[in-house]
């Protein structure tokens, strides 16, 4: 299973430095209440498999889902330490969900140490594995962790902003509401949510005896794998469709040492390729078809549930390209609902741009067929034109009673400006999340004293070139009080 | 003192949007404990003087620096609500640092609730304003934060790094420790680590009634700046060296609707034009010059004690431009020590550029002389050839027995590329520290066994474009997986 040197062969090509050893026994006994489900068809296979290779696809080509036997608190015994095995039965869910919720606080509450050997005190600083029995019950030592999330969750509304918020408030104001949170996961190690999908998904690779893992990206994926592959000592490679990668993203990629590979086409021929090449060659694949991901982005969701102290949301608005995240936060609002975490669901919206708005389509037709575009939007994060997470998105617009809306570039351009001059900031893709709220107030979809959560999932340095207003105030003078007294005062 | 639109005037401009009002007798109250001390004759002045305007330099032209009676808690009585003002009295001081202690761990371990009106929580959440006592004594409604500060603390040294760090680790290889920290404060809302004094400098701005708030600055300062004038409502002016600051920075800073004007000419023109304009226009002041700043640059040492569990390292290594935070983190240590929070002051090594290292020539000469340099360097927000906390910084390292280093820009640049490829990445001024670092340990001047925490200022993709290496593996090939193996396998 090692090397094979020689060049032609029929069949997968073994590589020593990119194909998967094969997982320790210690991984497969860990994952062995994890399974993977069919979001089309329905079949179930084991989480992961001794010997063979991993599987990103049911046999009918459909798109997997993660299945866990939740690892429940013992509600009946005190200590947070002992845990027992049982299978989730209604009548103790409301008791196991008090002491989840007990255990995640004691969690995010560890004092900030960091001695030397601190590894289990890391994990809990974590803002994903801080919640990892909903998570991946992955053993400790295979965990690959910045650690990422604890996310600023800024409250903007024109009534929950506090008084040292006036310039944050004018996105309430903006938006039109109230009660209004803005959840900035450009905050994350490398700038995006998706820092908190790749640790779980370099984990499994971890867990997997993976050598390289690979992706196909806008660009946010790819600097959050650069980076979590090379914390891991794995080699990192990334396809980005040419010219349609914002820089700072595609500079991060390259300075963190990934293999970069331009493809001279559009993300969703550079998703084909992808998927393709790592199952010739053995290689791991992380892009969003890997149903792991998913599971770390849950702990957006569950991140934002902790910080409103349980309380959910009437409404969780967010960008929408690959549908990995309308897919990822619903479920876990969803597990959250029925593991008694929270008392209600909140309704989802998904904003997609004019110009790259399959799911928008779909869900105009009430979900009749599913659509794929050709792409444009100067919100390069979610120039999407046939999303991978089509069908797990669905389910949570419909189960939530939720709704699709599409947005403008202009619009997007014009609440990207708002945010980024309330001196929060933002990449453009996460203005879509505000453009869409004020959307959704004007036609009273959205009521003005509902109380919201919106996603930002980029930071304003990973495309900081795109936005900035004709006629920004900047002026070039020369190195005298004359000149700047001018300036000033014009 | 509000308007005055006439044009041509002696004295003092005033301008409606941009003077300053009084402050109110209520912020004047409030830091009736604070005073300022000229660094270079002692001689001493209020911190704020109603209808004064605020003061940035001693009458003999010298630096000032903030002196605070501090309000200790009372150490008697055992709830934390309960404080008294007495003055330090060396025999409370062990109690008093204990008691201190437990109130920024208490602060530090609350949960992450962020519900309507919590903003007394949200400044405990804040890695400044969590050790206000040894801030600035500010009223909660005046304060501006984000909150800011809870960067990370990475263990990378060659003992200290856990399983799940592998590529980390190599940064400890490359330095020679066994025993390693960096604390990343390119994880601030901004970027950079200016956000920590930024939080005070803007929260003094509001105490004194400020429209505007201007600075000098090779970016992250800028960047900084622009931000949290936006969030207060102030109108913020910065003044750049044109054509001297990295493209992230600059688009941050237009974004956040800052009005810039680029100067033809270096930093330190930048930074005599500001204070000049500033001084005439009643503008307040906030680059370094400010002493405020300072303060809260202070909460770096801070927080690195408490992630420690105030067990204070052998060394602290950080780039040195302005020398801002070698005094700020310097005089956090001091007043740690001196309020017995720790044991001892570890020794400080600051790192300056062969091409801008004023600091490093004076050191040499036992700071018999204070030396300017004409700037040069790739590492652009060190690239000082006057730095204005020259006598702060000298204090910390003769107090510390500390030392100052030079390094090649090539050292620089090999040290960047060590930190980008382990998967944690810092703009080029912060590789400063690992190159120093590694310099130090070959010359036997840094044990290997010596525990040492060594600052990252900025993100990476502050300036994503400098240092990526020549002959990065990317390369652009056709949409077909031909193609694609043929690059993956050549």
């Amino acid at each position: 299973m090692k090397t094979n040197s020689t060049g032609h062969q029929p069949g997968p090509v073994k590589n020593s430095h990119l194909t998967n050893d094969a997982p320790t026994s210690e991984a497969v006994e860990s994952l062995s209440t994890v399974s993977l489900r069919c979001t089309e068809c329905a079949a179930l296979y084991p989480g992961i498999e001794g010997g063979a290779s991993p599987r990103y696809r049911c046999d009918c080509g459909g798109v997997l889902d993660v299945e866990m036997q939740f690892n429940l608190p013992r509600t009946q015994t005190a200590p947070f330490d002992i845990y027992a095995n049982f299978d989730v039965d209604s009548d103790l869910l409301p008791a196991a969900g008090a002491k989840l919720r007990q255990i995640f606080d004691e969690r995010a509450s560890t004092p900030p140490i960091w001695s030397t050997s601190a590894d289990k005190l890391l994990l809990d600083h974590s803002g994903v594995w801080r919640y990892r029995e909903l998570i991946l019950p992955a053993p400790e030592q295979f965990i690959i962790s910045r650690p990422e999330g604890n996310t600023i969750l800024y409250p903007v509304g024109m009534e929950n902003c506090g008084p040292g918020r006036v310039g944050h408030r004018q996105i309430g104001v903006y938006a039109g509401l109230e009660r209004l949170f803005l959840k900035h996961e450009g905050e994350n190690p490398t700038g995006s949510f998706k820092d908190r999908g790749m640790t779980v998904g370099v984990t499994m690779a971890q867990l997997l005896g993976a050598r390289a893992v690979a992706c196909a990206s806008t660009g946010n994926t790819s600097a959050s794998l650069a980076s979590y592959a090379a914390q891991a000592g794995m080699r990192g490679i990334v396809f980005l469709p040419a010219g349609n990668v914002a820089g700072g993203k595609l500079a991060q990629t390259l300075a963190y040492g990934a293999t970069t590979i331009q493809i001279n086409g559009d993300f969703d021929d550079a998703m084909q390729l992808v998927e393709r090449v790592c199952g010739e060659l053995g290689i791991y694949l992380l892009n969003s078809l890997n149903p792991f991901r998913v599971e770390g982005q849950k702990a957006i969701g569950f991140e934002i549930l902790q910080q409103l102290d349980w309380q959910a949301p009437d409404w969780l608005v967010l960008p929408a390209g690959n549908l990995g995240n309308t897919s990822a936060i619903g479920k876990a609002f969803r597990q959250a609902y029925e593991l008694s975490l929270i008392s209600h669901m909140p309704r989802f919206a998904s904003i997609q741009a004019e110009g790259a708005n399959p799911f928008y389509r779909s869900f105009k037709q009430g979900f009749a067929s599913r659509e794929h575009v050709q792409a444009h939007t100067v919100a390069s994060a979610i120039k999407i034109g046939n999303p991978v997470s089509y069908t797990r998105a669905r389910r949570v617009i419909e189960e939530s009673d939720g709704i699709v809306e599409e947005v403008s570039d202009e619009e997007i351009l014009a609440a990207k400006n708002i945010i980024d001059r309330s001196g929060i900031g933002c990449e453009p893709a996460s203005a879509a999340t505000v453009a869409g709220i004020r959307k959704l107030v004007e036609r009273g979809i959205i009521k003005r004293d509902e109380r919201v959560v919106g996603i930002l999932t980029g930071n304003l340095l990973k495309d900081s070139l795109t936005g900035i207003p004709q006629g920004s105030d900047s002026v070039v003078v020369e190195a005298n009080i004359d000149a700047v007294r001018k300036a000033l005062l014009k």
